[in-house]
């Protein structure tokens, strides 16, 4: 099954992610419209353009006119959104997410989803250091990766549909996952990263480091530009999962310090040219 | 003193950075030669126009011509170059360098270099995870700082040059450091985030980590594409401070580590906000 025109899709959660998704799908010609918090949001994203009709209500008719619903919500809104509203959607509905961790959130939302709606994950790896829908541009999905995360309880005709949206979105790559390894992946390349950019960004109050900065640095701490709610909710909802990538990482970083310490210049080199040779295979194809 | 288009430049050393000088003076208008190692470099800065003449050898007459000199060499090289070639150097010649730390080159410089010559030191920050004359651009300079490291054996006159050096290469800001304070400010912005980046890159091995990755990794390893022997130099050239600085990220972020381990919530929303708040004075204004 793959996206068609004559679906009605549906953004639940207006935000930079939501908004970036409604945008994509409006380019490529499909009918969308959005239930989100703030009247703001749908006001700017219907002058905009991005959605033909937005509601700031839980209206009963639209949710069940929608052939795909998109989730961009924190975790826990997400769950607490199903359980009060999930008797609106139509039977034979597909509704998906953009939430950035699945163990917490996958098996609970399947295991209380009616019989007759299919919930298939996906995570875009996407994003921007600053929020909202105001800042929202499918833009970000360019060169970027898409991964879809089924479990045993999907079917391929929504694993299908799901590729599908992160292909019609304009995303690099499409990737798929178990919930296992995708939050290992994730607590590794995103959460880990995150976590190095707010301590690095923290542990430093010298005044006027800006004026001699280099890109390095800059580059080191974009991401240091954090919505707090949701990467605070993201980190406890991985925990176990982010700590041993921490501890990983601190014994790469203790390893590379004791060189240092000792003079071993040959060691340092030696994981300088690991990196080096495993960095080349991550460069961004735009 | 500001730079004349009367005066001889020279470049020693037709690297990245030599280069990126080279085309940047070229196009102001400037007079510049260059010496190098490889006759190839010296081929195709000639074949690309940013230099009026280049040379392998140590031509005297090149050297005795040269009003300012900038050197883009590794610093035991550098301190080399001086003892074995400092004669040539007619009397009032300013040198300058792009040396990465100051403490181990300005003072050594400084006391074996004839008293008629002056040695002004300098550091671009900028630079790109590729290296060579090949890949030089003064594109670089756009939005970057340049810090000028004078001490009290240096001149009014000598130092306005330095700086009108970097205004002309069209760096966004000419600031100025002592030389404890530009390794200290270094050791930090720069060196540790190599030290982080190249120890994040060494410390996963599983496969295909590429085809999930955001731009949050992306961003945080672009810099683990590293020179080893240049940066390995640079590292044990600033071993304590380097240390000193490693030690301080290690415990923000071990800081952070306690944070989620024991799911302080608003203790981590506290240290992301002093991030948030901090990292937004590092934007580049291009």
């Amino acid at each position: 099954m793959k996206l068609s025109k004559d679906m009605n899709i549906l953004i639940v959660g207006l935000g930079l992610l939501g908004g970036s998704y409604a945008e994509g799908l409006k380019k490529q010609g499909f009918k969308v419209s959005a239930i989100t918090k703030e009247e703001s949001s749908v006001d700017f994203a219907l002058e905009k353009g991005i959605i033909d009709y937005g509601t700031v209500k839980i209206e009963p008719e639209l949710i069940a006119n929608a052939d795909l619903t998109v989730f961009a919500l924190y975790p826990h809104i997400f769950i607490e959104w199903i359980k009060e509203n999930q008797q609106y959607f139509k039977s034979g509905a597909v509704i998906t997410d953009v939430t950035g961790v699945k163990g917490c959130i996958v098996g609970k939302i399947q295991s209380i989803l009616r019989e007759d709606v299919e919930f298939i994950a996906a995570h875009p790896m996407a994003g921007r250091e600053v929020c909202g829908v105001e800042n929202s541009t499918s833009e970000i999905f360019k060169g970027a990766n898409y991964i879809v995360v089924p479990t045993e309880k999907n079917t391929p005709d929504a694993i299908e549909l799901c590729r599908d949206l992160g292909e019609k979105l304009g995303f690099y790559q499409v990737a798929e996952l178990s919930v296992e390894m995708h939050d290992r992946m994730i607590g590794f390349l995103s959460q880990l990263t995150h976590c190095i950019a707010v301590s690095l960004m923290c542990c430093n109050s010298t005044p006027d480091l800006e004026k001699y900065t280099g890109d390095s640095f800059r580059d080191l701490t974009r991401i240091a530009r954090i919505n707090d709610e949701m990467w605070s909710e993201l980190f406890l909802d991985n925990k176990n999962v982010l700590l041993a990538e921490m501890e990983r990482f601190r014994s790469s970083f203790d390893e590379l310090y004791e060189k240092i310490n000792t003079g071993d210049r040959e060691g340092m080199r030696e994981m300088m040219r690991l990196s080096t040779s495993r960095r080349k295979l991550f460069d961004k194809i735009l």
